[in-house]
């Protein structure tokens, strides 16, 4: 590893010694890419980018531009965090342009008190922050039925990771009164789509955040700026954007998006409801699909882990196809309902294999195979894959979906 | 808290009710503002953010733009992830305009193999990552005297925090082979200046990283694009950006930047060099200068504490001017060499007084006052204050630099 041009490098060398740049090398002009010779940009107010950086987010082609999804692009990111430029997006109508000084949180049904908030009131709660994972319930979709995406950010990319502050939930309610009978809330968005879904009293009295900050400054617009729902280990369109309402009642509504939409059809013609939470999950991000191939030697494996049910406690890989399997090392801190970085070394001896990852969490849950998952949801889920993933190395170092 | 207009309640309850947006509402036309009505913007590749955040970098007023500062906004962030967009910076030759693929660091000096290293060759060492404040030792230097900067921007925004990613240090310097006499590393920046910053092989062989990534993607160009080094705990200038050469000595170079800067002038006359640690520091950032005016009743102190010798064990806040001190709540998970957030619950009684944090870490060491600071290191500092930072709060409940 590493290589170096040895009159390249002496040339170098006589350069650094005269420590003068290209002016003293016997007349010989600097060369353009020379960046110590020339005045760099200023200091600005808020940066970007840089030009030569193009990553982005896939977007998934639909009809309607408004409710579609863009998948965030995990193979070329590193560590945990996701920054919010590139976090998922999954919108039902679009994208609302939001002021949000004239932003109110009402809250009302079961309550003593029907109060509305401004987010100056929301800000005056104490605060909760956490890094977490969200994601879409229909992450991995395509796979059901077989190797389905591309790539890492097609068959992985609805999940993303970040740092969300916030007030509790909890305090919220509280001060408007919970009446002993409420079971429920319908959280309401102001969006095109108005999105509305219903969670679990008990969950919002738990670790539910009204999130008005990702990764220290104010969410993205199309994370639900001024205001969203944060609901961890949930499903990720529990944790409605643009939130603008809250509503006790005794019971679930059962609105188009936890009947029509957000329901899991299972073998025997009946649908699983209220599936709200994404179990453990793990993929390989380097190497995988669409990198350059590889080349002989060694590689350091590198990949996500997550549960919605809390920490991550181990990931297997397997570089053989599945004949043996590797506990991988975690990258700490491992922290509940986020994602987690795994990395284990790995020298290719140039043959064709496959390699996957198969996470456990700390319920004893262990990621299954496509095959066990099928056994158990039939051929009509949509949402909810999970299954193990492999990845297939050809012999000349191409990998590919399998 | 919070506050509802009965009419306007009672109007938008019955809106809710019909579900179908205004245009049920009996003629009434529908509100421009209700962005229910309308379908927003579609997903986008990478996304940008509100219209409406217009927080920024406050830049150092100087005659050279290239040679200045940019101070991170704390007062207005939550959590402890700084965006990268915010990330304070600090330039000698401004932000040079890097092509990653050309590229390269060159590692020489006392090495058996001198090798240069290509961005992809770095990035198949294993991977190292670590959520880790940056702090220009020169961060609070108006405070020296007495009250300096007008809000917690000026006084303490040369500190920032991010999740960093990247090579092992250690990791590449082995690979060059590292011969028994070399003491210390000689890093130097592509800038315009060719920013060099000499380090002992001690640290650079405990838990120095290369890191080519920031928050999950590339570094940001002010951070030092394509590559930086990570040199957790110490002064900012260490971490020198826009690596491009290592060279490996016996001895300390004392370049201009460990003479007749980054040293700290003490009253005898003498100079303390290599002052490299950044030792513990807290501000409160929830109350503070430029905020709305304060009102009687319930406030969440917030603030921020940080010690570049480990992990902040206690932050104690006073809210009486120093006559009494209380634990204030740490946010975990507290990481070493990270932004620990605190928080403390207070009811402000209306009459003026003085509010102050002071910071522990994990080794004992407690946060000084300015006056004790001013009588070990003098008048003549410029470099690393770290003093208790006070705001008074008025009576109208304005607050400043006290």
């Amino acid at each position: 590893m590493g290589s170096i041009n040895r009159r390249h490098f002496f040339r170098r060398a006589q350069h650094f010694v005269t420590g003068l740049a290209g002016g003293m090398l016997g007349g010989t002009l600097p060369s353009a890419a020379d960046t110590t010779l020339v005045q760099g940009a200023p200091a600005s107010g808020y940066g970007a980018r840089s030009r030569f950086e193009t990553i982005k987010r896939w977007i998934t082609p639909s009809r309607y531009p408004t409710a579609t999804a863009s998948w965030t692009p995990l193979a070329e990111l590193e560590g945990v965090v996701t920054p919010s430029a590139l976090h998922y997006e999954r919108h039902h109508g679009g994208v609302p342009d939001i002021d949000p000084q004239a932003h109110r949180l009402l809250v009302h049904g079961r309550v003593a008190r029907p109060l509305e908030f401004t987010l100056d009131e929301l800000r005056r709660f104490p605060l909760v922050q956490r890094v977490c994972f969200l994601e879409c319930s229909g992450n991995g979709y395509r796979e059901w039925s077989g190797p389905g995406g591309a790539d890492v950010q097609q068959t992985h990319g609805l999940t993303s990771c970040s740092e969300w502050a916030g007030a509790r939930l909890a305090d919220v309610l509280h001060e408007c009164g919970i009446e002993p009978d409420a079971r429920w809330v319908l959280a309401e968005g102001a969006d095109g789509a108005a999105m509305t879904r219903a969670i679990p009293l008990d969950k919002c009295l738990d670790d539910v955040i009204l999130a008005y900050a990702q990764n220290g400054e104010a969410l993205r617009p199309e994370q639900g700026y001024p205001l969203r729902l944060l609901v961890p280990g949930f499903e990720g369109s529990i944790s409605v954007k643009w939130l603008r309402r809250l509503k006790l009642g005794t019971q679930a509504w059962r609105t188009r998006e936890e009947t029509s939409k957000y329901t899991d059809l299972l073998p025997d013609g009946s649908a699983r409801e209220f599936s709200f939470v994404m179990e453990a999950k793990s993929v390989i991000t380097r190497p995988s699909p669409g990198g350059a191939p590889l080349t002989s030697g060694f590689h350091e494996i590198r990949g996500l882990a997550w549960s919605g049910r809390g920490r991550v406690t181990r990931v297997e890989v397997t570089t053989d196809g599945g004949r043996s399997w590797q506990d991988a090392r975690l990258h700490g801190p491992v922290l509940p309902i986020c994602h987690t970085r795994f990395t284990l070394p790995w020298r290719w001896d140039g043959a064709a294999t496959r390699i996957a990852s198969r996470c456990h969490d700390e319920t004893g849950y262990v990621q299954p195979t496509r095959e066990v998952l099928r056994a158990v949801r039939g051929d009509h889920s949509f949402y909810h894959y999970n299954g193990i993933q492999c990845w297939q190395v050809d012999g000349d170092g191409r990998v590919r979906n399998a």
